[in-house]
């Protein structure tokens, strides 16, 4: 007799908190006050604090997606999921820190190198984290809901895996160009929330 | 076979979004410490942060009528409508932004100018976001519940679209006379949240 | 026929910006750099942040639980509901300005004044939106739930009614004696928590 | 008959509050101008900032789950219970000032004993609160539903008492050995989320 919690009350907590990541992103947006005499030159001059967000909320968005399909699949959590997804919330509710510091590291050549790559890693320990949660909802056939395909199962497999190696990708570029791996990161934010789409097949009869 | 989304998940995120970014308006109030010695001046002396908070939250809290009474007539979301409601979200959660420079430039007349159009900018867009939700959601007429009449479709159609013209109107309109659109905007979010009742006719059985 | 608005979403959003606004207040509180090297002092001496934070969190408690007590009678929002719970949920996002010029203003005499008025005017504001809310609600009877007997809305409005009779009583009590004032705030608002047992009776079969 | 409340709306409103208060957690961490030279010292540097994050939002997450496993075996909510519950947010929404506390102050003997008392202490509270809760849900075992066993009913109560005796036991170590409880925190708080299994057995069937 395996021990279950149920997932709703999982399910509203992880959008609370994925909610709450995501809107704090803004607060990290602001025009110094020297820059209030040519304000347009101000708001422009802001464009990495503007990538910034764009990117982070869009990556944000593509693991709530993600995490969507895991747990619209799923009729029970165990023990192993519950503690995995608090593990990615932890890292979740991590990035408006190192979304700040791409922000305002950006501008210098060294130390956009160092927080593009700490961005970088970030990210690639979310989707790990993601990973790991479906493969944890894997070891254990009975948390999924009965209707559930193995080709349903392989799909959303197939769509976590790649994702991760787009992130070492970045981050290996970012060592030689970090600016240029900055777009990287949202171009691979901006898939994860088009992909999700094959995520989802079949599985709400039309 | 078309691939779909349940409503209740994305309401749920939605609805935290929406709340965080309503609430986080308040942050930017502030009396400085100068200010202490006459307390009164110095809490009247903020008008330009209370204009601020009240337009940008009853600009939220239109757009959360208009987005409740969209997804409140939805049995399915698709991916497109899907990508367009977490650009609107997107789009939401940056408006504590451009209301905190409408606040602090109010007082010198040409960064008033550029702050007043770049929050005008900023809600046209998240109108137009809301008018492109409901357009997606018109382009596949399975996503909406059986029930909805054409009259009803009709209705909705009719109270967005020229709420972006007001937008359009107010921003021009700032260009010469910038602390007087301020108060444009607030009447049009006021208009924004008086207009929603149209939006609802017959839909609860009384 | 009626335009009715459905209460679920309504709440949802509702308990979001009330959880947030509630949860917003500690970061208010903040212990100065020049207090770390006697930091018990410091502690100590941040006493003002500590009550007003007490205060608004107890304040914000129980309007949540008179909110509760009100929508869980109600089967349908009307238009009029609607806007006054936004008005409502404004004035509640707002109560952290106010309790943070408490906790900053509280140690000079005449500064003090000022905040602790401010703050009771924005708490009974408060109480009356409440009130106003509960008063909207019996203007249309259909939007109560058909078992909520006359007894019962005679004693939620015996509840409501005397609340806002304190704010008035502190308030101007606050003009006199602006410290204690604050204690009369904090006593006020743990009644408020207090007496919303009354509003609940039956209304749950054992 | 008694006077209850509802569960749905206070398990939704406390779930607002744990992951507001567990999201907040974040927005102390930042990196000084000054380390902007040297990024990867200046991230690596900040390792009282990670390790507070870590430990209050594995706390948080640990008070969530015995939330959660207290309240999915409720039918209905007192007053008691639901004025405690209102203390428990209360402190939770308090622990982003201790946290931020510990991570300034750990650098320097003196003020990081200080920190880390005030902390543990803080942490106790809170478990002292989830206890009261769990306390006052057994004074009336009406509120529980009819399914509960007194076998479950022990078993929660064996895993809550010896937690608050871990905080009494790191608080007291804190005084000699300040940075070493900071790491005791945390291995408590995982422990937290580890033993929560044992408060799910049998359930929900399998």
């Amino acid at each position: 007799m395996k021990r279950r919690w149920e997932t709703n009350r999982t399910e509203a907590f992880s959008d609370g908190v994925f909610a709450i990541a995501i809107t704090l992103l803004v607060l990290e947006i602001h025009v110094p006050a020297g820059d209030f005499a040519n304000l347009w030159h101000g708001i422009l001059h802001q464009w990495p604090s503007y990538l910034a967000y764009v990117t982070s909320f869009t990556a944000i968005g593509g693991v709530w997606l993600a995490h969507h399909g895991v747990f619209h699949r799923l009729r029970a959590v165990d023990n192993q999921v519950m503690r995995i997804n608090l593990l990615l919330l932890m890292m979740v509710s991590f990035l408006p820190f190192p979304t700040k510091l791409v922000a305002e590291a950006i501008r210098d050549e060294d130390s956009a190198r160092v927080a593009v790559i700490f961005y970088g890693i970030a990210l690639f320990v979310v989707g790990a984290l993601v990973a790991a949660l479906w493969g944890a909802v894997l070891r254990d056939r009975e948390l999924l809901k009965p209707e559930v395909t193995d080709e349903e199962v392989r799909q959303v497999t197939l769509a976590l895996a790649p994702h991760l190696g787009f992130y070492v990708g970045a981050t290996v570029f970012a060592i030689f160009v970090p600016r240029g791996a900055a777009f990287f990161y949202l171009a691979i934010a901006v898939l994860g929330v088009v992909r999700a789409r094959a995520d989802e097949s079949n599985s709400v009869s039309p």
